[in-house]
């Protein structure tokens, strides 16, 4: 996979790159929506485009739990079968089996587990995981990981870095598919030797991309932020750097002046269909009531399908009685207000001026508005 | 209002024609698809009119109840309020009044009744149904009417021609806004000198179309097709006949037959939600294990996004893990089937041969297909 840095900014570790790929090149730093299922909820792809998506995020778990990775196969690929042909990256289910499935055996092979759709038994280890991926057909793959619950030991987080290693490997070796990128993801929970140990062994096996898992699992923010700080210095220069799961727009920033390259986070679009939506000065909530009779588009100059068409009182009273429309608008001025966001700090690392560009983005979201403070951004 | 009629079929009393409205000119027969609370559930404008959808309808008792028609006028008006620069037509909540509310007090002057959304008493006669239509702004208004049950004794449907006669002056002498036009509904039930009496006394006042309604209200599809067979000859020919709440794509061929110019039904929508498409063979359920591996599109050759896009197999896949963009895809390329289904209409009443044309499609339409034959249409 090429991927070649264009831009560094001088004062911190952002950078700008171009990642190569079958279906296109993505322009880092890059935010991938969330198509978990091969759908971005309720989105379609023409209007993912409108939102200005440079590549989506999907998930191998639920794909081979539905409707199956040979069945998308013989479909022509995910591709084709999620009418998306610019760049997908799949997640290998690594969290997913451990967090959402009714366990029945963890061994170094993998894990057996009940399909939550009909209780089917069924098995993901590193062979499995990169075999569905290498079906599915994503431009990049992940590794099959161990990601541990938050809090946790360092005994089980020590566990859970040696078994990512060991199945990296597996994943490495057994990878069928030349043109798909895989990426190795580092684990470590909070502890920085264990990251860094899992960091300089993930760079010895060699992989196309790096990633930083577990995180967002529940840690706090500077146990995050540490992690991050720990890995990121690690992981070769060359290759493109992924902060998997994050986050709201200020925690992407500051990821960013790390030199992360890579995000992907449900957020826009599970807070879209929540009724609330991102914008320069902060969470906006549609619910409350005194959107009621406002004529104001979410957000002014926004040029998002809902900011061009539709006013606050609308998307109000959509909520209100339950429409889903306006989930849908939300969601889609949410994704393009993400990818706006990632333009405008691709801009700045070139411009060099990121950590000013920063400064100002994050004072102005978080400063106290009309909705009231967001402690969590 | 201006209406011509552009085309007769000669074998029938089909006809094609303009109607010129203050957001543009309806071509009829033509379908409305149905935007009851302002929006076609899930899809957008943009959508819409790449289904070619010719006008929407919208109601006024939903709309009053939220976000209230004060609060809409003051938005701009409903179509800017709903992003819907084509022509509109609100229904004015008589039949909601009596078939969703909580009754209060039923009076010669209206239906005193609770707000569905928060318990708040309302009041609802022709007087304020037009005054609500008036502030919507909608290029049709449609008289407050009272729809009895089915099935109903002659003296209620008797009544509620009497008092639909009653308001529907009432409405004729208050409504406001001259570039809107005002239609009257027939009622009378299954009784034909009830719908002859209620026609002729409604043609007496004078309206600018006319509308058959308590039609598709669970009456027997021959009870349906005798009151249109009975009123419609009534209504002037130089004025729109529309014919509400109709329906499955024969019964609309049918009504076309009988000189009907303009319908609406939620059919297209709901069925859509519900995993069922609309096709040249008859309905097809999504939800079917057989389209699990299907390829195909839902309808081949059909240009809507869903058809263009996605296969049967990614269909099924969103519906069995309940994946909004399935519903949403289905109600499109429903509307999509429709809205070409009247042009073909109209092309066949331009040519001379909607019989036949009625005909040949209803009887692929109807014949035993894989998901068996459809008693309901």
């Amino acid at each position: 996979m090429e991927f070649r840095v264009t831009a560094r900014d001088g004062g911190c570790a952002a950078r700008c790159g171009e990642m190569g790929l079958p279906h296109g090149t993505v322009r880092t730093p890059a935010f991938a929506p969330v198509a978990t299922r091969g759908a971005v909820k309720g989105i379609t792809s023409e209007q993912l485009l409108a939102c200005g998506a440079e590549f989506l995020l999907a998930n191998a778990y639920h794909l081979e739990i539905s409707p199956g990775a040979e069945a998308v196969a013989a479909l022509g690929g995910l591709h084709r079968f999620m009418a998306w042909d610019r760049p997908i990256l799949t997640d290998s289910g690594g969290y997913q089996v451990f967090s959402l499935s009714e366990l029945r055996k963890v061994t170094d092979d993998g894990v057996e587990f009940r399909s939550p759709l009909d209780g089917a038994p069924m098995f993901l280890g590193p062979r499995e995981a990169t075999r569905i991926q290498n079906l599915l057909g994503a431009d990049i793959a992940m590794a099959f990981d161990e990601c541990p619950p938050c809090p946790c030991s360092r005994e089980v987080a020590a566990g859970a870095v040696e078994r990512t290693l060991r199945w990296a490997r597996v994943c490495r070796d057994v990878h069928g598919r030349p043109e798909q990128a895989l990426f190795g993801i580092v684990q470590g929970g909070v502890n920085e030797d264990l990251r860094a140990r899992c960091a300089e062994e993930l760079v010895r096996i060699g992989f196309d991309g790096y990633a930083i898992g577990g995180v967002s699992v529940g840690e706090a923010e500077e146990l995050r932020d540490h992690a991050v700080r720990t890995a990121a210095p690690l992981l070769p220069a060359d290759r493109p750097r992924y902060l998997m799961g994050v986050g709201f727009p200020p925690d992407l920033l500051k990821a960013i002046g790390e030199g992360m390259d890579l995000f992907d986070c449900v957020a826009p679009t599970r807070m879209g269909r929540n009724a609330t939506a991102f914008t320069p000065d902060g969470r906006l909530r549609l619910r409350n009531s005194s959107r009621r009779a406002d004529p104001r588009p979410i957000e002014e100059g926004c040029d998002c399908l809902a900011c061009r068409l539709y006013s606050r009182a609308c998307l109000n009273h959509m909520f209100r009685c339950r429409e889903m429309l306006g989930p849908i608008l939300v969601s889609i001025h949410n994704i393009r207000f993400y990818a706006r966001m990632m333009t405008q700090a691709r801009e700045a690392v070139r411009a060099g001026r990121f950590t000013a560009f920063r400064e100002t983005f994050v004072s102005r979201y978080l400063a106290r508005k009309e909705d009231g403070p967001c402690s969590t951004h």
